[in-house]
Protein backbone atom coordinates (compact mmCIF):
# COMPACT_ATOMS: atom_id res chain seq x y z
CA UNK A 1 0.00 0.00 0.00
CA UNK A 2 1.38 3.73 -1.01
CA UNK A 3 0.53 5.18 2.72
CA UNK A 4 3.72 5.97 4.53
CA UNK A 5 4.86 6.72 7.79
CA UNK A 6 6.39 9.79 9.06
CA UNK A 7 9.93 8.92 8.76
CA UNK A 8 11.25 10.11 5.65
CA UNK A 9 13.85 7.59 4.31
CA UNK A 10 17.13 8.09 2.13
CA UNK A 11 16.84 8.79 -1.42
CA UNK A 12 18.04 4.76 -2.16
CA UNK A 13 18.61 1.59 -1.00
CA UNK A 14 22.11 0.40 -0.83
CA UNK A 15 24.25 -1.64 -2.83
CA UNK A 16 25.32 -4.60 -0.93
CA UNK A 17 26.96 -7.52 -1.55
CA UNK A 18 24.09 -9.28 -1.69
CA UNK A 19 21.91 -6.71 -4.23
CA UNK A 20 24.68 -6.23 -6.70
CA UNK A 21 24.01 -9.09 -9.40
CA UNK A 22 26.65 -11.09 -11.17
CA UNK A 23 24.90 -10.70 -14.03
CA UNK A 24 23.42 -8.00 -15.93
CA UNK A 25 24.19 -5.32 -13.56
CA UNK A 26 22.82 -2.80 -15.87
CA UNK A 27 19.13 -3.95 -14.55
CA UNK A 28 19.90 -3.41 -11.55
CA UNK A 29 17.82 -0.20 -9.44
CA UNK A 30 18.32 0.62 -5.81
CA UNK A 31 15.58 3.50 -6.22
CA UNK A 32 13.09 3.74 -3.57
CA UNK A 33 10.44 5.05 -5.71
CA UNK A 34 11.24 2.24 -8.28
CA UNK A 35 10.79 -0.45 -5.53
CA UNK A 36 8.27 1.04 -4.03
CA UNK A 37 6.01 0.89 -7.44
CA UNK A 38 7.33 -2.65 -8.05
CA UNK A 39 6.29 -3.72 -4.70
CA UNK A 40 2.92 -2.06 -4.73
CA UNK A 41 1.81 -3.58 -7.80
CA UNK A 42 1.95 -6.75 -6.44
CA UNK A 43 0.13 -8.53 -3.57
CA UNK A 44 1.46 -12.00 -3.73
CA UNK A 45 5.74 -12.71 -3.00
CA UNK A 46 7.52 -16.20 -2.46
CA UNK A 47 8.97 -15.64 0.57
CA UNK A 48 12.38 -18.04 1.22
CA UNK A 49 13.91 -19.16 4.34
CA UNK A 50 15.82 -21.60 6.04
CA UNK A 51 14.76 -25.08 7.41
CA UNK A 52 16.19 -28.10 8.71
CA UNK A 53 19.40 -26.57 7.23
CA UNK A 54 17.59 -26.14 3.64
CA UNK A 55 15.72 -23.87 1.41
CA UNK A 56 12.03 -23.52 1.37
CA UNK A 57 10.76 -20.82 -0.63
CA UNK A 58 6.44 -20.43 -0.23
CA UNK A 59 3.74 -17.91 -2.05
CA UNK A 60 2.00 -15.50 0.69
CA UNK A 61 0.55 -12.33 0.18
CA UNK A 62 2.32 -9.10 1.56
CA UNK A 63 1.91 -5.96 2.15
CA UNK A 64 4.41 -2.90 1.59
CA UNK A 65 3.40 0.00 4.60
CA UNK A 66 6.22 2.65 4.17
CA UNK A 67 9.39 0.68 4.53
CA UNK A 68 7.93 -1.98 6.23
CA UNK A 69 6.72 -5.01 4.72
CA UNK A 70 4.37 -7.58 6.52
CA UNK A 71 3.41 -11.54 5.70
CA UNK A 72 0.65 -12.46 7.56
CA UNK A 73 0.08 -16.70 8.21
CA UNK A 74 -1.03 -19.11 10.77
CA UNK A 75 0.20 -18.86 13.88
CA UNK A 76 1.34 -22.43 13.15
CA UNK A 77 3.04 -22.01 9.66
CA UNK A 78 6.63 -22.77 9.24
CA UNK A 79 8.15 -19.56 8.76
CA UNK A 80 6.10 -17.30 11.01
CA UNK A 81 6.91 -20.19 13.93
CA UNK A 82 9.93 -19.91 13.44
CA UNK A 83 10.34 -15.41 13.09
CA UNK A 84 9.97 -15.53 16.81
CA UNK A 85 13.81 -14.38 17.42
CA UNK A 86 14.26 -13.53 13.42
CA UNK A 87 13.96 -15.35 10.62
CA UNK A 88 16.46 -14.33 8.07
CA UNK A 89 14.25 -14.23 5.19
CA UNK A 90 14.38 -13.23 0.91
CA UNK A 91 11.40 -12.11 -0.23
CA UNK A 92 11.25 -11.99 -3.58
CA UNK A 93 8.07 -10.16 -6.00
CA UNK A 94 7.95 -10.85 -9.59
CA UNK A 95 5.87 -9.37 -12.68
CA UNK A 96 6.67 -10.89 -16.13
CA UNK A 97 5.86 -8.84 -18.81
CA UNK A 98 6.89 -10.45 -22.16
CA UNK A 99 8.10 -13.36 -23.28
CA UNK A 100 11.41 -12.30 -25.64
CA UNK A 101 10.91 -14.13 -28.63
CA UNK A 102 15.07 -14.28 -30.37
CA UNK A 103 16.05 -15.46 -33.65
CA UNK A 104 18.64 -17.85 -32.10
CA UNK A 105 17.42 -20.21 -28.75
CA UNK A 106 20.57 -18.32 -26.68
CA UNK A 107 19.13 -14.91 -26.38
CA UNK A 108 15.55 -15.86 -25.71
CA UNK A 109 14.43 -13.70 -22.83
CA UNK A 110 11.19 -12.58 -20.50
CA UNK A 111 10.90 -9.16 -19.68
CA UNK A 112 10.41 -8.93 -15.99
CA UNK A 113 10.19 -6.29 -12.84
CA UNK A 114 11.43 -7.86 -9.68
CA UNK A 115 12.39 -6.99 -6.11
CA UNK A 116 14.48 -8.87 -3.82
CA UNK A 117 14.71 -8.49 -0.23
CA UNK A 118 16.85 -9.33 2.07
CA UNK A 119 16.77 -9.02 5.83
CA UNK A 120 15.58 -10.45 9.33
CA UNK A 121 12.13 -10.64 9.81
CA UNK A 122 10.25 -10.65 12.94
CA UNK A 123 7.57 -11.76 14.58
CA UNK A 124 5.12 -8.67 15.31
CA UNK A 125 3.80 -9.19 18.87
CA UNK A 126 2.22 -5.58 18.93
CA UNK A 127 -1.77 -6.15 18.99
CA UNK A 128 -2.25 -2.68 17.11
CA UNK A 129 0.77 -3.65 14.65
CA UNK A 130 -1.12 -6.57 13.59
CA UNK A 131 -4.14 -5.47 13.12
CA UNK A 132 -2.55 -2.61 10.80
CA UNK A 133 -0.71 -5.20 8.88
CA UNK A 134 -4.01 -7.37 8.46
CA UNK A 135 -5.88 -4.28 7.24
CA UNK A 136 -2.42 -3.67 5.04
CA UNK A 137 -2.57 -7.14 3.21
CA UNK A 138 -6.35 -6.65 2.56
CA UNK A 139 -6.11 -3.14 1.17
CA UNK A 140 -1.95 -3.98 -0.88
CA UNK A 141 -4.69 -6.82 -3.19
CA UNK A 142 -7.84 -4.95 -3.26
CA UNK A 143 -7.17 -1.24 -2.23
CA UNK A 144 -10.14 0.32 -0.44
CA UNK A 145 -11.86 -2.94 1.06
CA UNK A 146 -10.12 -3.15 4.42
CA UNK A 147 -12.62 -0.23 5.41
CA UNK A 148 -15.44 -2.62 3.59
CA UNK A 149 -15.34 -5.68 5.41
CA UNK A 150 -15.58 -6.87 9.16
CA UNK A 151 -12.13 -5.87 10.80
CA UNK A 152 -10.51 -8.79 12.67
CA UNK A 153 -11.82 -9.74 16.10
CA UNK A 154 -9.64 -10.21 19.15
CA UNK A 155 -9.82 -14.42 18.64
CA UNK A 156 -9.06 -13.95 15.30
CA UNK A 157 -5.86 -11.72 15.68
CA UNK A 158 -4.71 -13.69 18.51
CA UNK A 159 -4.65 -16.87 15.49
CA UNK A 160 -2.94 -14.76 13.31
CA UNK A 161 0.83 -14.36 13.15
CA UNK A 162 2.49 -11.27 11.36
CA UNK A 163 6.04 -10.90 10.15
CA UNK A 164 7.17 -7.88 9.43
CA UNK A 165 10.61 -7.55 7.31
CA UNK A 166 12.23 -3.41 7.29
CA UNK A 167 13.44 -2.71 3.24
CA UNK A 168 16.57 -2.29 4.10
CA UNK A 169 18.82 -4.81 1.76
CA UNK A 170 16.74 -4.37 -1.61
CA UNK A 171 17.59 -4.37 -4.81
CA UNK A 172 14.72 -3.78 -8.25
CA UNK A 173 15.74 -5.63 -11.33
CA UNK A 174 14.13 -4.96 -14.62
CA UNK A 175 14.67 -6.61 -18.27
CA UNK A 176 12.50 -4.50 -20.96
CA UNK A 177 12.42 -4.05 -24.62
CA UNK A 178 13.16 -6.50 -27.72
CA UNK A 179 15.43 -9.47 -28.39
CA UNK A 180 18.78 -8.74 -28.69
CA UNK A 181 20.39 -10.81 -31.08
CA UNK A 182 23.79 -11.81 -32.71
CA UNK A 183 24.67 -8.98 -35.30
CA UNK A 184 25.14 -12.20 -37.60
CA UNK A 185 21.73 -13.31 -37.07
CA UNK A 186 19.03 -10.30 -37.75
CA UNK A 187 19.26 -11.82 -41.48
CA UNK A 188 17.65 -15.70 -40.07
CA UNK A 189 14.21 -16.22 -41.46
CA UNK A 190 12.90 -16.22 -37.96
CA UNK A 191 10.08 -13.88 -36.69
CA UNK A 192 11.47 -12.35 -33.81
CA UNK A 193 10.20 -9.64 -30.95
CA UNK A 194 8.19 -9.38 -27.78
CA UNK A 195 5.05 -11.04 -26.85
CA UNK A 196 3.00 -8.94 -24.09
CA UNK A 197 2.43 -10.83 -20.61
CA UNK A 198 -0.18 -9.44 -18.32
CA UNK A 199 -2.38 -9.95 -15.12
CA UNK A 200 -5.86 -9.24 -15.87
CA UNK A 201 -9.22 -9.42 -13.84
CA UNK A 202 -12.00 -11.29 -14.45
CA UNK A 203 -15.85 -10.12 -14.20
CA UNK A 204 -16.06 -10.77 -10.33
CA UNK A 205 -18.02 -13.49 -9.45
CA UNK A 206 -20.27 -13.00 -6.22
CA UNK A 207 -20.59 -15.65 -3.31
CA UNK A 208 -23.63 -17.78 -4.00
CA UNK A 209 -24.77 -16.47 -0.26
CA UNK A 210 -24.56 -12.86 -1.37
CA UNK A 211 -27.30 -10.63 -0.51
CA UNK A 212 -28.69 -9.66 -4.23
CA UNK A 213 -29.28 -5.70 -2.60
CA UNK A 214 -25.58 -5.62 -2.31
CA UNK A 215 -23.98 -3.80 -5.19
CA UNK A 216 -20.33 -4.42 -6.89
CA UNK A 217 -17.98 -2.25 -4.66
CA UNK A 218 -16.45 0.58 -6.95
CA UNK A 219 -12.92 0.08 -5.37
CA UNK A 220 -12.82 -3.69 -7.35
CA UNK A 221 -9.86 -3.64 -9.84
CA UNK A 222 -12.33 -3.34 -13.63
CA UNK A 223 -12.21 -6.29 -15.66
CA UNK A 224 -9.35 -5.98 -18.01
CA UNK A 225 -5.43 -6.33 -18.61
CA UNK A 226 -2.78 -4.70 -16.36
CA UNK A 227 0.59 -3.93 -16.71
CA UNK A 228 2.32 -4.50 -19.94
CA UNK A 229 -0.05 -5.51 -22.70
CA UNK B 1 7.52 -28.90 -21.55
CA UNK B 2 5.22 -32.43 -21.32
CA UNK B 3 7.53 -34.96 -23.23
CA UNK B 4 8.29 -37.26 -20.61
CA UNK B 5 11.51 -40.10 -21.35
CA UNK B 6 11.41 -43.60 -21.25
CA UNK B 7 10.85 -44.59 -17.81
CA UNK B 8 7.48 -44.79 -16.59
CA UNK B 9 7.12 -42.66 -12.96
CA UNK B 10 5.34 -43.91 -10.23
CA UNK B 11 1.71 -42.74 -9.86
CA UNK B 12 1.92 -40.14 -7.07
CA UNK B 13 5.42 -38.22 -5.04
CA UNK B 14 5.54 -39.48 -1.32
CA UNK B 15 4.18 -37.22 1.33
CA UNK B 16 7.58 -36.22 3.26
CA UNK B 17 8.04 -34.21 6.40
CA UNK B 18 8.75 -31.00 3.88
CA UNK B 19 6.06 -31.84 1.62
CA UNK B 20 2.63 -32.11 4.09
CA UNK B 21 1.88 -28.60 4.58
CA UNK B 22 1.73 -27.21 8.09
CA UNK B 23 -1.69 -26.36 7.85
CA UNK B 24 -4.30 -26.64 4.94
CA UNK B 25 -3.00 -30.26 4.39
CA UNK B 26 -6.51 -30.56 2.63
CA UNK B 27 -5.09 -28.58 -0.38
CA UNK B 28 -2.11 -30.16 -1.01
CA UNK B 29 -1.75 -32.97 -3.65
CA UNK B 30 0.47 -35.44 -4.36
CA UNK B 31 -0.86 -36.35 -7.81
CA UNK B 32 1.75 -36.82 -10.80
CA UNK B 33 -0.72 -35.72 -13.18
CA UNK B 34 -1.58 -32.97 -11.30
CA UNK B 35 2.20 -31.27 -10.46
CA UNK B 36 3.05 -31.90 -14.09
CA UNK B 37 0.16 -30.02 -15.60
CA UNK B 38 0.93 -27.20 -12.99
CA UNK B 39 4.20 -27.24 -14.23
CA UNK B 40 3.57 -26.78 -17.36
CA UNK B 41 1.64 -23.98 -17.28
CA UNK B 42 4.23 -21.75 -16.16
CA UNK B 43 7.71 -20.88 -17.38
CA UNK B 44 8.88 -18.94 -14.52
CA UNK B 45 9.93 -20.33 -11.25
CA UNK B 46 10.70 -18.85 -8.07
CA UNK B 47 14.73 -20.62 -7.09
CA UNK B 48 15.55 -20.38 -3.68
CA UNK B 49 19.08 -21.70 -2.41
CA UNK B 50 21.39 -20.99 0.53
CA UNK B 51 24.24 -18.49 -0.02
CA UNK B 52 26.69 -17.46 2.79
CA UNK B 53 24.12 -18.84 5.54
CA UNK B 54 21.00 -16.66 4.04
CA UNK B 55 18.23 -17.71 1.91
CA UNK B 56 18.01 -16.28 -1.80
CA UNK B 57 15.09 -16.28 -3.72
CA UNK B 58 15.53 -15.74 -7.85
CA UNK B 59 12.96 -15.77 -10.39
CA UNK B 60 14.13 -17.88 -13.12
CA UNK B 61 13.22 -19.86 -16.27
CA UNK B 62 12.34 -23.59 -16.11
CA UNK B 63 11.55 -26.02 -18.44
CA UNK B 64 9.91 -29.59 -17.20
CA UNK B 65 10.82 -32.53 -18.98
CA UNK B 66 9.61 -35.78 -17.74
CA UNK B 67 10.65 -36.18 -14.33
CA UNK B 68 13.20 -33.81 -14.43
CA UNK B 69 13.30 -29.60 -14.09
CA UNK B 70 16.07 -27.49 -16.02
CA UNK B 71 16.61 -24.06 -15.17
CA UNK B 72 19.57 -22.36 -17.04
CA UNK B 73 21.72 -19.33 -16.27
CA UNK B 74 24.82 -17.68 -17.21
CA UNK B 75 27.89 -19.66 -15.90
CA UNK B 76 28.65 -17.03 -13.53
CA UNK B 77 25.28 -16.97 -11.80
CA UNK B 78 25.37 -17.88 -7.74
CA UNK B 79 22.82 -20.74 -8.00
CA UNK B 80 24.33 -22.54 -11.01
CA UNK B 81 28.40 -21.98 -9.73
CA UNK B 82 27.50 -23.40 -6.62
CA UNK B 83 25.51 -26.40 -8.03
CA UNK B 84 28.39 -28.34 -9.50
CA UNK B 85 28.84 -30.38 -6.47
CA UNK B 86 25.09 -30.32 -5.26
CA UNK B 87 22.79 -27.28 -4.30
CA UNK B 88 20.39 -27.77 -2.14
CA UNK B 89 16.96 -26.33 -3.26
CA UNK B 90 13.28 -24.68 -2.96
CA UNK B 91 11.85 -24.60 -6.83
CA UNK B 92 8.18 -23.19 -6.56
CA UNK B 93 5.68 -22.26 -9.03
CA UNK B 94 2.89 -20.17 -8.44
CA UNK B 95 -0.20 -19.62 -10.82
CA UNK B 96 -2.45 -16.98 -9.01
CA UNK B 97 -6.29 -17.67 -10.02
CA UNK B 98 -8.65 -14.73 -7.92
CA UNK B 99 -8.63 -12.65 -5.37
CA UNK B 100 -10.82 -13.96 -2.50
CA UNK B 101 -13.28 -11.39 -0.33
CA UNK B 102 -14.69 -12.29 2.32
CA UNK B 103 -17.35 -10.59 4.69
CA UNK B 104 -14.07 -10.65 7.45
CA UNK B 105 -11.01 -9.50 6.78
CA UNK B 106 -9.79 -12.35 8.41
CA UNK B 107 -10.98 -14.55 6.10
CA UNK B 108 -9.46 -12.53 2.71
CA UNK B 109 -7.48 -14.74 0.56
CA UNK B 110 -6.42 -15.89 -2.58
CA UNK B 111 -7.31 -19.03 -5.48
CA UNK B 112 -3.97 -19.96 -6.15
CA UNK B 113 -1.83 -23.37 -7.62
CA UNK B 114 1.42 -23.89 -6.83
CA UNK B 115 4.55 -26.28 -6.89
CA UNK B 116 7.23 -26.90 -4.54
CA UNK B 117 10.00 -29.34 -5.18
CA UNK B 118 12.73 -29.36 -2.20
CA UNK B 119 16.08 -31.30 -3.24
CA UNK B 120 19.46 -31.38 -4.24
CA UNK B 121 20.21 -29.54 -7.71
CA UNK B 122 23.13 -30.45 -9.87
CA UNK B 123 25.25 -29.01 -13.26
CA UNK B 124 24.31 -30.46 -16.61
CA UNK B 125 27.97 -31.10 -17.91
CA UNK B 126 27.00 -33.28 -20.37
CA UNK B 127 26.79 -30.92 -23.55
CA UNK B 128 24.35 -33.09 -25.41
CA UNK B 129 21.83 -32.89 -22.12
CA UNK B 130 22.50 -29.37 -22.20
CA UNK B 131 20.97 -28.50 -25.25
CA UNK B 132 18.10 -30.44 -24.72
CA UNK B 133 17.51 -28.38 -21.57
CA UNK B 134 18.06 -25.29 -23.01
CA UNK B 135 15.58 -26.27 -25.79
CA UNK B 136 13.41 -27.38 -22.87
CA UNK B 137 13.63 -24.19 -21.45
CA UNK B 138 12.51 -22.60 -25.23
CA UNK B 139 9.64 -25.14 -25.35
CA UNK B 140 8.40 -24.37 -21.87
CA UNK B 141 7.57 -20.80 -22.44
CA UNK B 142 6.47 -21.22 -26.35
CA UNK B 143 5.49 -24.57 -27.53
CA UNK B 144 7.05 -24.78 -31.06
CA UNK B 145 9.51 -22.21 -31.13
CA UNK B 146 12.75 -24.34 -30.17
CA UNK B 147 12.75 -25.52 -33.82
CA UNK B 148 11.97 -22.08 -35.21
CA UNK B 149 15.02 -20.45 -34.05
CA UNK B 150 18.80 -20.59 -33.96
CA UNK B 151 19.66 -23.39 -31.93
CA UNK B 152 22.70 -23.07 -29.63
CA UNK B 153 26.23 -22.97 -30.78
CA UNK B 154 28.77 -24.82 -29.15
CA UNK B 155 30.31 -21.06 -27.71
CA UNK B 156 26.83 -20.52 -26.75
CA UNK B 157 26.57 -23.61 -24.71
CA UNK B 158 29.71 -23.45 -23.64
CA UNK B 159 28.73 -20.14 -22.07
CA UNK B 160 25.45 -21.51 -20.42
CA UNK B 161 24.61 -23.07 -17.48
CA UNK B 162 22.10 -25.50 -16.66
CA UNK B 163 20.90 -27.10 -13.72
CA UNK B 164 18.89 -30.27 -13.27
CA UNK B 165 16.90 -30.59 -10.30
CA UNK B 166 14.65 -34.18 -10.11
CA UNK B 167 11.07 -34.14 -9.69
CA UNK B 168 11.06 -36.43 -6.07
CA UNK B 169 9.77 -34.43 -3.23
CA UNK B 170 7.24 -32.39 -4.66
CA UNK B 171 3.67 -31.16 -3.65
CA UNK B 172 1.09 -29.11 -5.28
CA UNK B 173 -1.16 -26.92 -3.11
CA UNK B 174 -4.45 -25.46 -4.59
CA UNK B 175 -6.73 -22.66 -2.90
CA UNK B 176 -10.01 -22.45 -4.86
CA UNK B 177 -13.79 -21.43 -4.97
CA UNK B 178 -15.43 -19.06 -2.76
CA UNK B 179 -14.77 -17.19 0.37
CA UNK B 180 -15.31 -19.11 3.62
CA UNK B 181 -16.95 -16.58 5.99
CA UNK B 182 -17.80 -17.45 9.92
CA UNK B 183 -21.24 -18.09 9.85
CA UNK B 184 -22.55 -15.21 12.12
CA UNK B 185 -20.66 -12.67 9.14
CA UNK B 186 -23.12 -14.03 6.41
CA UNK B 187 -25.39 -11.27 7.00
CA UNK B 188 -22.70 -8.29 7.03
CA UNK B 189 -23.67 -5.62 4.34
CA UNK B 190 -20.32 -6.45 2.25
CA UNK B 191 -19.80 -7.84 -1.19
CA UNK B 192 -18.44 -10.97 -1.15
CA UNK B 193 -17.10 -13.42 -3.68
CA UNK B 194 -14.06 -13.97 -6.08
CA UNK B 195 -12.43 -11.32 -8.79
CA UNK B 196 -11.05 -14.01 -11.00
CA UNK B 197 -7.20 -13.33 -12.09
CA UNK B 198 -5.44 -14.30 -15.40
CA UNK B 199 -2.05 -14.40 -17.36
CA UNK B 200 -3.35 -12.36 -20.69
CA UNK B 201 -0.99 -12.36 -23.44
CA UNK B 202 -1.18 -9.14 -25.94
CA UNK B 203 -0.39 -8.52 -29.39
CA UNK B 204 3.03 -9.61 -30.46
CA UNK B 205 5.18 -7.01 -31.13
CA UNK B 206 7.51 -7.63 -33.98
CA UNK B 207 11.38 -6.77 -33.77
CA UNK B 208 12.53 -3.53 -35.05
CA UNK B 209 14.50 -4.85 -37.65
CA UNK B 210 12.54 -7.39 -38.40
CA UNK B 211 11.77 -8.58 -42.31
CA UNK B 212 8.39 -7.90 -42.72
CA UNK B 213 8.34 -10.92 -45.28
CA UNK B 214 8.17 -13.28 -42.05
CA UNK B 215 4.50 -13.88 -41.23
CA UNK B 216 3.53 -14.27 -37.73
CA UNK B 217 4.22 -17.94 -36.42
CA UNK B 218 0.98 -19.94 -35.72
CA UNK B 219 2.38 -21.39 -32.38
CA UNK B 220 2.50 -18.19 -30.47
CA UNK B 221 -0.38 -18.21 -27.77
CA UNK B 222 -3.60 -15.98 -28.87
CA UNK B 223 -4.04 -13.19 -27.51
CA UNK B 224 -6.23 -13.04 -24.61
CA UNK B 225 -6.39 -14.05 -21.28
CA UNK B 226 -5.27 -17.63 -19.90
CA UNK B 227 -6.23 -19.37 -17.13
CA UNK B 228 -8.68 -18.54 -14.32
CA UNK B 229 -10.79 -15.82 -16.00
Amino acid sequence: MAATPAATPPPGYPATDRTVPTRSRERAAYDREVVHALLDEGYVCHLGFIRDGAPVVLPTLYARYGERLYVHGSTGSRPLRGAAPGLPVCLTVTHVDGLVLARSAFHHSINYRSVVVHGVAHQVTDAQERALALDAIVEQAVPGRAADSRRANARELAATAVIRLDLKEVSAKVRAGGPNDEPEDVTLPYWTGVVPVARTYGTPIPADDLDPAIALPAYLPPAGPRGAV
